[in-house]
């Protein structure tokens, strides 16, 4: 079998303006970077901005195994499926970030058949999205270091500064630092923190922003630290924002690139989907609607994450409305949730799986509670079995749910034609009664314990006595009417990754909470939350490479 | 008058196809970034590399007062008169740093009607190459940091790592910072320093690299730290050289854009001027040498620092030879040689102007033992007199010394004839007869010797002991046939920056040493040298904005 990367260079592309021609977007509203890679412009969405819009798809899962269980290469072999039996159909996909590029996880277009290209280039720096929104966060963190240095007129308290700074890198010995070490020259010393880009603020920012407009406003309201007296200090009160907006000028603008089977795919951006939430930019999306007659997007992690985030922040937030629900399993992550170690899953095992499969079954119950129809895709692996196969099959159809197979992976779009199919029985005979899963006016505490209750299954939520405090400070500061942004691990439904399948009898614990002003919600921290990865003890790092030619080896 | 900006964005661009078929670039050799900016290709360096090299000049100047005295002003506005005349010429600069932009210099792309277009472009990301410069750093230092955490096979001493961290960014906190704090799975603690990324070697390395080849050689030999028995770690033991060379694929190829006269303009790479050579890209300079008759290039800073690195560094190593060379002089830096406060600069001053012209006397001086033939060019200010114009005139005639007015700032390439039909007759009538000022088999100690005596017209050199040991232990390296990269304040010919005019009876303070293995260089550091600028107490950024239509302002 060929590697992901062999696959993608043994691609024949076509020019991105013949991609972009087919959607009906002229040359002119197209900004070339390169043959293969464009942004759409400003001028394009004025244009289109009144059409009706298209049928909206996520693609969420299951709870994953750490491999991950292919929403993304569930998500571009349906769009090129889509584009095999004729239809108008575009891809909305997150952009990915260089840390695990070169760390554990690869890279991030998709896998075997169903990816999107020029893969090289959107795993390396793409169109300079994230380095721009890199920029931005540092350029905060510098003046915010320079505004104390040069006499500190907002009374910035050092102890109590929420800003960190950013690297688009896997970098564990930034995670706590101290800075302005040295003489009066070099600023006051102060304790930092480095987050991976795609944690930043701004990448939520710039996911949800509506145009430049709304940007600057959002990057004004973001809060960096607070003063002497306790209240916020603002990125506006630094006159930060005109300089870090002139510097996402660009970055705002969607990315069009391709599927290996010339499927258009906006791609653009990338926020964490445990402090963020998860999912490509709302612009992004938008635009999709208004070019395709479907689109196709995916949001982080599990549905218990990726899917609440897209449901409850983004959609409510921009007034989207899916149509259906994709919730892809694979027989080796409901085997790991019956509870099989990660070496033996490519063995037939179906008492593992009946044991594993109630995983599956809570996440069609939660998907059905915001009233978005559901379809089942197994994501097919060549070690599964028959028997394997059946069995799920068997469990979706008792449950009343539609199922197909998808092996998009090995043979791209033609893989997944079953399911294309069953999603497209769906839009045309199944309506969408979408609800976010808790009202706007719910009080922050409310709405945590509804995602805790109806999302998780848990019993109830139990708080650190500071994180308590800092939601009723929110809600006194007048934030209580923001959605709740949860960061939890992605490997169980609880806040113990230990506790697969599906979890009873548990209380989710609250650790801490922090409102992300600019981009619209309250972060509620339970367990420990990495927002800067590490190495591993080989990278990927280690076996990637270029010729002299410029070809690239080792990225996957 | 109005200001750069205003001028750069009511420029009516020709598309940068047009341009670069001008000099005969076939559209398949460009990359496209937008409809104004390309990447030129490597099949491109492949079909011209034959052919006979046009002739190249080299833009630098006298010692400069701390606003600058339009080198890059007057490099573009010459590029201009040539195009005007009917020459087929293009220039050939470096790419401006991000970290000025929001401090106080400002842009760097030219000024009034002497600049190259799109100015806000290159005054942010441009085509992305400072951040993949960036990235490559940041990713040598989190494989290092995770080298040592995951056991540190290579008995790395952590109190000599020589590696620093960088971001394009002026932020004075970042100086002296110590990483690692937390808990055993944060690594393990040591003091850091971030520069600003064009003071990373790797920025010198990609200016210097003949091909990819090349670059992953130069990457390989950095020196990134010492073991525990006082032995060299490089990059290339920590397995990061393809990783750092994939990230920086792109970024080695030259970039092309224009002049406001529509004048094609190479602009790549950007290496500081003190602890770096300071010149744009070889392959940058090589290729414009393919495509024109007549190259205009830069070197940062004053010709003590600037052309004398250019020349025996840039020149040296890639076989270039300058036909000529001019030297900008401003009657206001003249002045401020003279012994004028900068608040004074604008009224006329005869006699300070005649104390402060050894400046440029010794400027030419230095230029011509490097055989290349003069022309000093006057970068006209509206404040200079008659009476002053007349006096400079005057000198450089009674030297010898080809002499012309340049007023492109004002009148663009109309403004730039006079010293473009000086340089073109200097060009026809003088053969250059260019040598660097020292061999290679020179000692490293003589080498010093022979710029500090040479250029800046010292008596002598005198070293602190470390620094003695440091040079005489990369003799013992094998480091000894290198050049040395003087690190020496733009302000006088000498250490001391209050020395101005034609300093004399002084020596050199050599205060540091250490090499650049991957640049090819020995770093000499006379004074204290900034590698992270400051921002000033109301930064740039503070006036810069973008509206819903992305029109930036306030750059300048």
């Amino acid at each position: 079998m060929k590697t992901d990367i062999e696959i993608a260079q043994e691609a024949t592309m076509i020019p991105i303006k013949e991609v972009a021609a087919s959607y009906g977007i002229a040359e002119d509203d197209l900004e070339l970077y390169g043959k293969y890679k464009a942004k759409l412009s400003d001028e394009l969405w004025e244009q289109v901005k009144d059409r009706p819009d298209g049928k909206l798809v996520l693609v969420t899962a299951i709870n994953p195994t750490p491999a991950g269980e292919g929403k993304t290469t569930t998500t571009v072999g349906l769009g090129q499926a889509f584009g095999k039996m004729g239809k108008k159909a575009m891809i909305a996909l997150r952009e990915p970030s260089l840390g695990p590029c070169f760390g554990i996880k690869g890279g991030a277009a998709g896998g075997g058949y169903a990816q999107v290209v020029p893969m090289e280039d959107l795993n390396l720096h793409f169109t300079g999205d994230f380095h721009a929104i890199t920029s931005a966060n540092n350029l905060l963190s510098a003046l915010l270091d320079n505004h104390i240095h040069q006499g500190n007129a907002l009374g910035i308290d050092t102890r109590q500064i929420l800003w960190k700074r950013c690297l688009d890198m896997n970098d564990r010995a930034l995670r706590n630092i101290v800075v302005g070490l040295g003489s009066k020259a070099e600023g006051f010393v102060r304790e930092d923190h480095f987050v991976i880009t795609v944690a930043s603020e701004i990448m939520a920012i710039l996911c949800l922003a509506d145009d430049m407009n709304d940007l600057k406003e959002r990057l004004g309201r973001i809060i960096v630290a607070y003063n002497y007296s306790g209240e916020p200090v603002t990125a506006a009160q630094l006159n930060a924002v005109g300089a870090m907006a002139a510097l996402l000028k660009d970055a705002l603008k969607p990315n069009l690139i391709q599927t290996l089977e010339h499927t258009g795919a906006i791609v653009h951006g990338g926020p964490f989907a445990n402090i963020a939430h998860g999912c490509n930019s709302v612009r992004a999306t938008k635009t999709a609607l208004k070019l395709a007659d479907v689109v196709v997007t995916e949001a982080g992690f599990g549905a218990d994450l990726g899917a609440e985030k897209f449901l409850d922040i983004k959609c409510r937030k921009a007034s989207l409305k899916p149509d259906a629900i994709v919730l892809v399993a694979t027989v080796r992550a409901l085997k790991y949730n019956g509870g099989v170690p990660k070496d033996q899953l490519k063995d037939e095992n179906l008492e593992a799986l009946k044991k594993g499969i109630v995983n599956l079954e809570k996440h069609i119950e939660n998907m059905q509670k915001y009233g978005v129809p559901v379809v089942v895709t197994l994501n097919s692996f060549v070690t599964d079995t028959e028997n394997e196969y059946q069995f799920v099959k068997n469990f979706c159809e008792e449950k009343g749910c539609e199922f197909a197979l998808s092996q998009v992976w090995e043979k791209g779009g033609e893989g997944g034609i079953q399911l294309a199919e069953k999603v497209l029985e769906t839009l045309e005979n199944k309506t969408s009664h979408f609800a976010p899963i808790y009202p706007d006016d719910m009080s922050l505490e409310d709405k945590i314990s509804t995602v805790a209750r109806e999302i998780y299954g848990a019993d109830g939520v139990t708080y650190a006595p500071s994180a308590l405090k800092s939601i009723r400070k929110f809600e006194e500061m007048g934030f209580g009417s923001l959605p709740v942004c949860m960061a939890k691990t992605q490997y169980s439904l609880s806040d113990d990754q230990t506790k697969l399948g599906r979890p009873q009898g548990f209380e989710i614990n609250v650790r801490d909470a922090y409102v992300s002003a600019g981009a619209g919600f309250v972060v509620v921290l339970t367990g420990a939350i990495m927002t800067m990865p590490g190495l591993p003890k080989k990278p990927a790092a280690d076996s990637i490479d270029v010729n002299n030619e410029g070809v690239i080896t080792g990225l996957f």
